[in-house]
């Protein structure tokens, strides 16, 4: 088993979210998909914005090297206007599909829709019709993702993110407790999932 | 041709050292070292000391990081007591080194001191220690690195890692102006090289 912390906003968690299910399968190992908001951990750490707004030194290496990767990966990537985007309302609905048993899926759609279509997810247009292409009624899974229970939910699934450690996305965490960040990590996260089998 | 800047003081660069040589040679490819200092690059964007020291969390992930890094790699690893370390004395050296045809070798020992030995490279007595196990004259190594020319030219060499857009260390340029961030793009960066000899 190996927890897979993802955020909507993180463009890095796209290229993983896209590959995470086939080379956990190979390997044999269940993933669990955690989606968490990194904003409330940046600002405990200070920051307002995404450290690649903040640095843009940074900023500039990482779209050019996340173009590099998704060439790599045969991923489609189109960089969207907004970044990074508000992923509130995505990230509730990911906890309500996830229930479910159809939010991979989801999870993938929403990915798609914002870095290999550029569309912006924040608004809940954008939303419900990715809810809608999983063949899933929106409304009902709107009103539900507004539940003070699925509130609760996410604020419960940020701060075991914080007390786990995690500071960015995407984060796997295995079993024993291994951190490890970044889509680069994600083999070494398996590999150590593994050989402790 | 790839251009391999590192930083005496960052910790991953450190494994990109003990690496590149060999990972290079079987590519065929030439490797140019380029020690710069991360200091004025960080100061530029507002930090007065290392990220993994102003941002705890990370530091903390990436000491845990690095020694599996090292384990995988069968490095040995002893976390300094001091960190950063002040690399400006062993990063002039480290110029004359290389003008001088025996540099990659005084650079994975300062590396294996700092690193592997656990001890402080910030003064003169362990850059001497470092260069007479090359068989050089410490006195006059010194002497030279201590130069105004020398000095310069740790300046240019400073400046130009920050025209080339680099934040970080290690950091691989290619001869057609690829950037590649970090230890784990090692790999990506000489398959761009072979790719586009």
């Amino acid at each position: 088993m190996l927890d897979f912390w993802f955020e909507f906003a993180s463009t890095y968690s796209y290229p993983a979210a896209m590959r995470v299910a086939l080379l956990a399968e190979r390997a044999g190992i269940v993933v669990r998909w955690r989606p968490f908001l990194l904003g409330p951990i940046f600002k405990a750490q200070g920051w307002n914005d995404s450290p690649f707004n903040l640095y843009p030194a940074k900023g500039r290496y990482m779209w050019r090297d996340l173009t590099r990767i998704c060439a790599a990966q045969n991923l489609p990537f189109k960089r969207p206007t907004t970044f990074p985007q508000n992923t509130l309302l995505a990230t509730r609905v990911a906890l309500v599909a996830l229930a479910q048993g159809w939010g991979e899926d989801y999870c993938r759609a929403i990915y798609t829709a914002e870095f290999a279509d550029g569309r912006d997810i924040g608004g809940a247009d954008t939303v419900a019709a990715v809810i809608a292409a999983q063949g899933k009624e929106a409304e009902a899974v709107l009103e539900e993702a507004a539940s003070e229970r699925v509130k609760n939910a996410l604020r419960e699934q940020v701060a075991e993110a914080q007390r786990l450690g995690i500071f960015g996305a995407p984060s796997f965490v295995t079993a024993d407790g291994e951190l490890f960040w970044g889509n680069d990590r994600l083999e070494a996260a398996l590999e150590w999932t593994v050989n402790r089998k």
